[in-house]
């Protein structure tokens, strides 16, 4: 499904005598992945992963390959972008924007242990402190802009309740901006498929083609809706599980310490978080784009998390 | 013997607060190396080497620092200095100048085959071509001045033969600076004690604190020299072994393509390349440093590799 553009190892082969990688060992396609074209390829240097660029263009790119190099270089374990002989990031294969990057160990879990929690909630902290440093900007295109002008979209579609419960959060977080909380560098899309864990370290954190400048609270926000999330599962749409929540927010804690004010307005940090993929789950389900072969997550699962944030917004978390 | 500052974990944890590699989880102290003290350290991100330099200072490093990163970032697998949160790679732990580099697989090998030089050349040569776009220089600090000078020093510990031996290389390659051949960043130093090895692939070069803006062929003739001495041993001084020098200089030659003069003149290299450590070995012996603890290496070895280059000059290698 994923490989949407075709590389020979001929093409490879000559590609790859812009770097300085040595040989061409093996190719092999990746059949995951959503907006983009990903190799893995093993060369006599090591371990890499190729990525063609299907949708963002070469004028977006440097924002994510320069994110993911400083990182690197901070020790994040995130792919780092080899540079070419021209000493560039960026390079183009087959027609597309394309990088090779490093290929990390680990593979993503889907019944996360509080100890991996703990784990990400760590490397959470680390990659915020590490981002620090890096000056490079992106305005988030999933913010409130995008949330107003989406949820219009998506409205005809809904039911009366959950056209008004959309409506009046789109509002509510348009009022509450959240400007005096520590901003940053974010992924912006932490799920469990974008981590890849060795047992219970973290061995790599990927996809970084959300990334974007924003709240680091928000960034925690979506990380904790998708990993801690119910015993019971997603599917059943329960509350967050307390003791991996506990245990993912305390690492985070302890890498990059909570201000009071982020732990004043963790409720609504946590509603936003959950209301932005609620709305794009309904954009992808209601409205696809064109020759779109990405399989519609269910966007209740979101609606339900928020419900019952809105529900348990008395909490005290942190 | 190699570990001459004391590093307690106290002291590393207090340290790590400055970058983003997470807690702490061992601390081991490393028995080798010259003229560093050298620790491995495992935090939650992974392994790195802490190093701790007790002669270079923080005026030198910068052009070693930046050189690994700059490989690193074009894969050649070399240790990649850490960024602190201030995105600085040179620190300062216990009053010395310190770094936190990436830890690299594999051990060193005493006794290569021809498939493990093979792969060492091609490294080299990989490592060349990303050196090309290295902006930072170096004089090298075995250079020709150096060579006059030392050896002016270290004549009256000779024989008259030997003697004469050394005064007549010296002054041949003072008249032979091969300024027409490719320059670059070298290694200068890359025996097989560092050269980490993972079976017959190359898991990385480390030691780059002799590195320096040279010829390209005389880091070959300084790798050959040391990789493909002869099979009865390096104590024996024979000649190069010929099936492991031509696997090297193959495998070189197609990461990056000798120059029809860098062919003509490589007996030359290969002779001031052996010049070099003849040199610096006498030099240890008869006249070491106050407090040094390196047991010195026998200049004969040297000597004896020189003399046969001298009597081989005309092989016809490449």
């Amino acid at each position: 499904m994923a490989v949407f553009t075709s590389v020979t190892e001929a093409d490879i082969t000559a590609w790859l005598a812009n770097y300085s990688l040595g040989d061409l060992a093996e190719l092999q396609g990746i059949p995951a992945g959503i907006e983009n074209t990903n190799y893995f390829v093993t060369t006599s240097n090591g371990r890499f992963v190729l990525t063609l660029f299907e949708k963002l263009t070469a004028d977006d790119l440097p924002f994510y390959l320069n994110l993911m190099s400083h990182l690197a270089r901070h020790g994040i374990p995130c792919p780092a972008p080899v540079a070419d002989r021209h000493n560039r990031l960026l390079g183009e294969l087959n027609g597309k924007p394309a990088c090779i990057v490093s290929r990390l160990s680990g593979k993503s879990v889907t019944q996360p242990s509080a100890a991996q929690c703990a784990a990400v909630g760590a490397m959470l902290g680390q990659m915020h402190s590490a981002g620090q440093s890096f000056e490079d900007q992106m305005l988030n295109p999933r913010g409130s802009a995008w949330r107003f002008e989406a949820s219009q979209q998506v409205q005809r579609f809904l039911s009366p309740q959950d056209a008004a419960l959309l409506e009046s959060e789109v509002e509510l977080h348009a009022k509450n901006t959240l400007t005096d909380i520590p901003r940053g560098t974010i992924h912006a899309d932490l799920f469990r498929d974008n981590v890849l864990m060795d047992g219970n370290r973290v061995g790599g954190l990927i996809d970084f083609y959300f990334a974007c400048t924003g709240n680091l609270l928000y960034d925690v926000a979506i990380t904790v809706n998708d990993w801690c999330m119910g015993a019971d599962g997603p599917s059943t749409g329960s509350g967050l599980d307390e003791e991996r929540t506990r245990a993912m927010l305390r690492a985070y804690h302890s890498a990059r310490p909570f201000t009071a004010r982020e732990a004043e307005v963790w409720p609504l940090a946590l509603r936003v978080a959950a209301l932005r993929f609620w709305i794009s789950r309904l954009y992808d389900l209601h409205l696809p784009r064109d020759g779109e072969m990405v399989h519609a997550h269910d966007p209740e699962q979101f609606k339900r998390i928020l419900q019952n944030h809105i529900a348990a917004s008395r909490t005290i978390w942190l």
